[in-house]
């Protein structure tokens, strides 16, 4: 092997060999590329294919290795594929699935379809499915396995050992034990690390770390994700309301819960935040229905648009300045957008270092951001107002005196849009919502507000004789 | 035990015994607890400490408990303990902590300290340190641990067990085995899953995946978090130039990776992105300097400004229509915001698709965006256009030919605001950068200039005979 390759086959040798199997329909051959590909790449290569080629590939797999390809696809590649499988086959994916990848689908068909399926499983999957089924979208219960490895206090290290070797094949990972007592309660865990290490004889009890950082199935999901990326942990045991041990989280879902949240709070900071109570589902540009789309994005739109009202009429009411004066109204625009800019910029650095545990819902961390953002923002400041009246001047010849108000108002708005930018995560935070819902419109809007009233409150304390004196004449 | 809690100890009680001990320096006790406790816990009780405390209770340590617990420290904070730490600690902390931590540590001593210290360290450790210190902040190989498991092809997989028994204790994550050949090149990963469930007789070569997934140590950081992220893995090995193996990149990593550059990615697009060559670092309101954290923000405001002066001056030459009818001065900003908030939310939700990997860089996603964006763009234009009339109309009663002004430029604004916001992280991903480098305040700026165009000809449009007649007048 001279070189390394980083998957099995190369991409386009992968089209090539799918395209070939889904017209030989030969199972063997299938079953062996299955064998040596990462699900992952084999779902990519089949994204062109049709739904019909599709099921017919899956249908030349047995059922435990067409389950474990069907967990991989995207959930609305999973439904359309649902509909065209033969219902043996289907009844087959829930025996087989990851218990949390079938709860998953079982949430999503019909009321109809769930009441023909669960009569032909086996009453411990059909329970398994309906406990994880239950838990509303969302929250941890709802990415929990149940395929996760305990064993009790007692047992010695050789025993526990034997246990594990022989349920691993159903396991979603075996790299964590759990020790449980009679109840199903969590009296701590095991790392295969440390029974490996052990002594054979000793007891689980002996070796076992108590008190494990653990989870509620109620529990918001992306908390899940926050301690198994804090504690840097392989999984995390999941609990109900009774203290029962119920399944686990593992550190993959964990990676996706964080990338899924953190790519919605960039939609949301966008301006798409949806305010609706309890699991509130973020905006999917290629999957929300038009209505939600609609509905969500408007009323952001709405909220803004009374801002631009709020805005528009008070300068409306400076028509007696702006007549005397015309030129001002050309820098409204520049000059109140940029307490947005610098707005935006604070915010989004302040947002950052909450998410990466920087900077808390602390007075302490208040100040700390306040005290470097100041200079930074009054230095902003002045730089943008004297290059503002610079171009301002040879690019209107516009006199002293508005070259004063612009350069005055240019600093105030930028340094104060700075200050402001900086201390709205904390005012979201300690109202109880994501940052990121005050959003970047948002942010630009209440900056033009404010930078309207500070633009025309210097204008009339800088020009307020030149205006007396033409209204005099 | 009738109540479970989450961490061993509450928070306030871990504060309480970190002062006392503070105190009464008691080594036996603090050993204690920090068995009890996971290091982040511990780091951030000791957040409110001095370094002079912290460095003592440090001390009270034996050297491989106190490297593990340093290790855990933000960057900033061990620097500011290993000034403050004698030298043959400093030397101990070297010889013990983890190989990827210690790499980055090393980078940040001054010159004068690196040479000070590697005369100290036994020559298989500063090999080590040199080697992975060498590779630069935001590569893979910065992020690389060289305390990996190694076996070779031909060994059994009872030796292979055993060889993993003896060297456990130094490693990062013994459940993913690398098989390399004498040459150092890898053949194969096993796991340790594998391992244990094969026949003890069987070679490693027999059991183990061929062509696994890898990273080069030159590549982005990033794209070993992806691998990891994509393909489930605990592990992810790391070759040099030589497709010698070098170490590898865990999967607790891949999570802070991640979480980092999606929370920067956030502030970028608050228009913080910094625009310079090779593993530009990221703005840190905390710990940037003054003048890197201006310097960056004040390229994107001067950049906006020069797209408000291309605005403002464009405004100011309508004098002659402005005089004609003051009050369509009052809705400029309502209106060419309005384009930049529907860019604004239809830029984000693209960019969430294509982090999700629902949307890539291909003509024939492009067109489904579109083809989405496209009614509800449409849609909010109506609505935002005649809620926008009917308020000009009720607060300043203007004129029928100026509402159909504000009505026509606003669902024009709003509509093609929706529609260019996105595309333009296509376009941003065609040139290669990342798309929110094109941040909320430039699609705003943009929208700015676009609108004005649009507004100021539709005025010209709907009321050219007015003002001609009133010239003519």
């Amino acid at each position: 092997m001279t070189e390394l390759k980083s998957t099995a086959i190369t991409r386009e040798d992968l089209l090539f060999a799918v395209r070939t199997l889904t017209r030989s329909r030969d199972a063997v051959g299938f079953a062996h590329l299955v064998k040596r590909t990462h699900p992952s790449d084999l779902v990519e290569a089949l994204e062109s294919a049709s739904i019909e080629d599709t099921v017919a590939l899956l249908l030349l797999l047995a059922a435990p290795q067409r389950a474990e390809l069907f967990a991989h696809f995207p959930p609305a590649r999973q439904d359309e594929l649902l509909r065209a499988m033969p219902r043996e086959a289907v009844v087959q994916l829930f025996e087989h699935m990851p218990s949390d990848d079938r709860a998953d689908l079982f949430n999503r068909l019909g009321e109809e379809a769930r009441q023909k399926l669960l009569p032909a499983l086996a009453k411990v999957e059909r329970d398994d499915i309906l406990k994880l089924a239950s838990y509303p979208e969302g929250t941890v219960g709802s990415v929990t396995t149940s395929d996760y490895v305990y064993v009790a206090p007692e047992m010695t290290v050789a025993e526990a050992l034997a246990h594990v070797r022989a349920t691993a094949p159903d396991k979603e990972t075996i790299y964590v034990i759990y020790v449980l007592d009679q109840h199903f309660r969590l009296r701590g865990t095991v790392s295969l690390r440390d029974l490996l290490l052990a002594d054979d004889k000793a007891t689980v009890a002996e070796v076992m770390r108590r008190d494990p950082v653990f989870a509620r199935a109620t529990w918001p999901r992306l908390k899940a994700a926050e301690l198994i990326r804090r504690y840097g942990l392989l999984a995390l045991p999941v609990v109900n309301g009774g203290d029962k041990m119920i399944g686990i989280v593992t550190v993959d879902d964990a990676m996706e819960i964080e990338k899924r949240e953190d790519a919605s709070q960039l939609a949301r900071f966008g301006g798409t935040a949806a305010l609706t109570s309890a699991g509130s589902v973020d905006l999917d540009i290629l999957n929300t229905p038009f209505k939600r789309m609609f509905g969500v994005r408007v009323f952001w739109l709405v909220v803004l648009t009374f801002f631009g009202i709020l805005t528009s009429t008070f300068v409306a009411e400076q028509e007696e300045l702006l007549s005397q004066v015309i030129v001002l109204a050309a820098f409204i625009a520049p000059i109140v957008d940029m307490g947005g800019n610098t707005g935006s910029q604070s915010a989004t650095l302040v947002i950052r270092a909450m998410a990466l545990g920087e900077v808390k819902l602390k007075w302490r961390d208040l100040w700390r951001v306040i005290r470097r953002e100041l200079p930074v923002a009054a230095a902003l400041g002045v730089v943008i107002a004297l290059l503002e009246a610079v171009l301002a001047y040879f690019s209107k010849g516009v006199g002293p005196d508005v070259l004063l108000v612009v350069g005055l108002a240019m600093l105030t708005c930028t340094a104060l849009g700075g200050i402001i930018g900086a201390l709205l995560p904390f005012a979201a935070r300690r109202i109880g919502t994501d940052p990121a819902t005050l959003s970047s419109p948002l942010i630009t809007s209440v900056m033009d507000l404010v930078g309207v009233f500070i633009y025309f409150g210097i204008a009339y304390v800088v020009m307020g004789d030149t205006l007396r004196q033409a209204a005099g004449a």
